[in-house]
């Protein structure tokens, strides 16, 4: 289920009181609201009234569902966050050992998890890839070998044998595909605009990205230690 | 000048009043700390007093060098941001037309950018890249064409005479560029961490970057839409 079903529902009249029997996603539909807000200014700005007033319910009802924001914020994590990422991570681990596959299905994956959930890559930004984010701990920390780790694994054996680009370094590949895929769609909103490019969307990253990782620029670059 | 030159100058007692004719560097040095904050927490979460606190001096003191926080925001802006664009700008212009050279300029000027001036991922990531940062709207309207924009011109020129792989996008090659140097900067403490990789430095992204500029990642991708 993507968050956009439940963005789609209808808004009702401000809510109060215990939720009845006839509104069984409203805590689905506030878990949206909330991430939407954590997303557009951050979890440690965002105040649990702001989300009560853009869903349209009391903050009793907030309340009544998620507690306080620390709760609400590991809803976030255990409900949206690590689902999300543990599909991809099934997804690749089925892909098995070649390292074209394994790329692709990254790439690919990763497209089709911003596309189910768009919020991801700007809180990835603000609450990961910056200092003191709120979920920075939880990327660390997850149980089990996270993606980057396994993709490292399966790289640096690849071309242990030969299959992947010798010069490359297995672990700065994984940096180098999230540069790749996550990043361009988190700083989507300044280079879209920069380069008055609103044309540019999913698809033609995608294929763009493919062609880099295929080929590189297809220029031969002078480099070497300077 | 590198800001690494004003950390260095040793730290005396708690300043009050004017500056003496003997403290040439003051103003530079409280610059130096009010970026150093603004990078870790943020502009918007920095106070002049937590500035005057860690530089040492009175509220008063950074007051009479920088007035309010908006002028001291435009401070880091003048002195500080557009000063180190301008430097890889003019680099890049004089690189021609030839992408191999302008690329390798671009991944080599970006690296030495940011050695000299260490804040500038972090408060990129924060304040350019993240939704209401304060300094995404002066990325967007720098005068005069910006780094981006000559670079995407070239690109497209020397893809449409042959010289650079057809199957990229000339902007969103830029886009990878960005992802391919500044965010792994950036990011950097993530994937230390995560992979245990405190051994990785500007070196090695350096030549895994070209790296894979040159020839992708070594395997075929098997690509197309689906």
């Amino acid at each position: 289920m993507t968050s956009t079903s439940h963005r789609a529902a209808p808004r009702r009249s401000r809510r109060a009181g215990r939720p009845g029997a006839d509104e069984p996603d409203l805590r689905q539909l506030l878990l949206d609201t909330a991430i939407a807000q954590f997303a557009r200014v951050g979890i440690g700005a965002t105040s649990l009234r702001a989300i009560a007033t853009a869903a349209d319910v009391t903050p009793a009802m907030l309340h009544y569902y998620f507690g306080d924001k620390a709760r609400l914020t590991q809803a976030l994590i255990d409900e949206r966050l690590l689902p999300a990422l543990a599909a991809l991570r099934a997804q690749l681990e089925l892909a098995g050992d070649d390292p074209a596959v394994l790329i692709e299905g990254f790439v690919r994956g990763l497209g089709e998890v911003v596309a189910q959930h768009p919020w991801l890559p700007p809180l990835w930004a603000r609450e990961v890839l910056c200092e003191g984010g709120a979920l920075r701990e939880v990327m660390l920390q997850q149980r089990g070998p996270s993606i980057p780790q396994m993709l490292a694994q399966r790289f640096a054996k690849a071309q242990a044998e030969g299959r992947l680009n010798a010069a490359l370094d297995p672990r700065l590949l994984v940096v180098s595909l999230v540069g790749l895929t996550l990043f361009p769609v988190a700083s989507a909103p300044v280079w879209q605009q920069l380069f008055g490019a609103q044309d540019l969307g999913a698809d033609a990253l995608r294929e763009h990205t493919f062609a880099l990782l295929r080929g590189g620029a297809g220029v031969t670059i002078p480099g070497g230690a300077r």
